[in-house]
């Protein structure tokens, strides 16, 4: 899922999002709720009608952003009170309070009111966040009264696996139609990630869409993958595209990079994106260090398609019966 | 013509400059001069196959922006010597080095290398600037050898009737394939570009393509096209757009006004652009206070896909001999 923080995947139309094959995106409930708040949103029509965008959205639930961005946050078990970053007002954000404003914002995919404990914490943060994301998400789903929307429960329990097992107990207990897997790419070493996602594996039910929240790299998504995972969302394919880094099947580059400067090739040779059909290394190289907007589109226009195209190809080499095989081949490619 | 200054049109990709109906676009040639230089865009095919803009591409001279931009020029006879405004670098324009220039950057049309004098300058000034234009524009034809190029001469003369009939005399005699009308639009009162503009009509031949320079506001097209101006080139649809304004065919409007907060219509319920098509105001006006690059994007899309449609209906109203009457509904809409 590309991210469109605030309404909009930053230097793209609805029309490019469509052409690049973004079959759904994430929307950051904590943005929308501060700025242009979920009342106009869903005015206007939900977010579908306000942005353009036709396809499914997602929205998170807003308690990372809380944690993360947020000035003087007060925690309780009943709510967090925090500060806006854009004025300093005083907000809050309870299970309820994000599923009403979730609702009003309209997406087809909801996501509920978890805790996410920051890395490091020690075990007791860690176990305390985790009962309480599982008492938050059963106040979300009594919260949730839109039959045209799916509400996701979160398990966390940081790079524990008890705690792992035990919330996704509690979580798939209450019962929702899928599952996210929160709290992971928070800066713990890659094999605790990769432990804790097969701990997931065997831990949720293999009937329901199973999403990694916030992963990641290209390679991040062949290991979650492996292990069962079916959703992601990452600010990486976009971020990246706008500071020059462009990923490809033969691994990342960066446009700041001279050996580009008169390199008329596509930025891949093996790409078929609205970027590579048309655009140069040597031209976008020379959009980025000029800083011309136009620059940003299109390595986000690339790096999207990629992300896609990656997924799309993981997913066909499944059904296929060979995805270990494409797995490791795609992992040669990018180390090349 | 849509100003790609730097080698795009800020924001756009090539295929929505085609959507809009960008037939031509310009280029500065003293930016692509400083960067990325015009070794390495001829190296990479010329500006069609560098952009990927497939249509037709203008160059200026770079005089204008060696004046405006550039730190320490240094004017003699012979040629201007400046400081890159990037690096400070000494860099050196005559009418032959700009034409050289303008020949490897490969555009379909190029334009001799001219003086524009400030305004306000004295009598004496302009009256100098106007002579080496001509001297200038003879030095730019004898240098200019590529036959799949137009070279049109540039006539100055400032706010001055009688020099901008010497200047017409002297560059019509010189003799080019199109003529443009430089130094307006500069600062002078309006009243002196409308009656420069009549004393132009008169001066220049009626066969040959008229390009008012860097001009203007949607009045200041109309004012041009009644006075036989065939084309135009300007920042202001692509700069306007970046900072909220938007042209319409009832006036313009600013995405920072309150009361669009809640606006469900389009830009303009006139327009058939791809923004107008897509995205409310209300829309465009969140992404605009909120900093988002694809607001700047939707905003230049339609403000370009304005100025395109208000000079093609102007085109569709000569053939039908009724473009005083478009012109006169046309002022009043924007008053409206």
């Amino acid at each position: 899922m590309p991210v469109g923080t605030s309404g909009s995947v930053k230097g793209l139309t609805a029309t490019q999002l469509e052409e690049v094959g973004a079959q759904i995106i994430l929307a950051n409930t904590y943005h929308m709720h501060v700025r242009p708040g979920e009342d106009l949103v869903r005015e206007l029509g939900g977010l579908h009608a306000f942005t353009g965008f036709r396809r499914p959205f997602l929205t998170d639930s807003g308690g990372y952003q809380v944690m993360s961005l947020s000035a003087l946050r007060q925690r309780t078990e009943e709510s967090v009170v925090f500060r806006s970053h854009l004025d300093g007002a005083r907000l809050e954000l309870s299970p309820e309070r994000s599923i009403e404003i979730q609702m009003k914002l309209g997406a087809d995919i909801i996501m509920a009111f978890d805790e996410c404990p920051p890395f490091p914490a020690s075990r007791d943060e860690v176990e305390d966040a985790t009962l309480r994301t599982a008492r938050w998400a059963a106040r979300s789903k009594r919260a949730h009264t839109r039959e045209d929307q799916w509400l996701f429960g979160i398990v966390q329990g940081g790079v524990h696996d008890d705690l792992r097992k035990q919330s996704a107990g509690a979580i798939t207990s209450i019962g929702f139609p899928g599952y996210a897997i929160g709290g992971l790419s928070v800066g713990e070493p890659k094999e605790d990630m990769v432990r804790i996602l097969e701990v997931m594996d065997r831990a949720l039910p293999e009937d329901r869409p199973r999403y990694l929240m916030g992963v990641g790299t290209p390679e991040d998504l062949l290991d979650g993958i492996a292990r069962g995972v079916d959703m992601f969302d990452c600010v990486l394919p976009t971020r990246n595209a706008r500071n020059g880094q462009v990923f490809t099947w033969a691994g990342k580059l960066s446009l700041r990079n001279a050996r580009f400067a008169r390199d008329a090739s596509p930025l891949d040779p093996d790409c078929v994106c609205p970027t590579c059909r048309i655009s140069s290394r040597a031209y976008l190289r020379h959009l980025h260090l000029a800083n011309e907007m136009t620059g940003a589109v299109l390595a986000t226009l690339h790096n999207l398609f990629f992300y896609l195209d990656l997924v799309g190809k993981a997913r066909e080499s499944i059904v296929a019966g060979r995805f270990e095989t494409f797995r490791q081949e795609t992992l040669e490619g990018f180390r090349a």
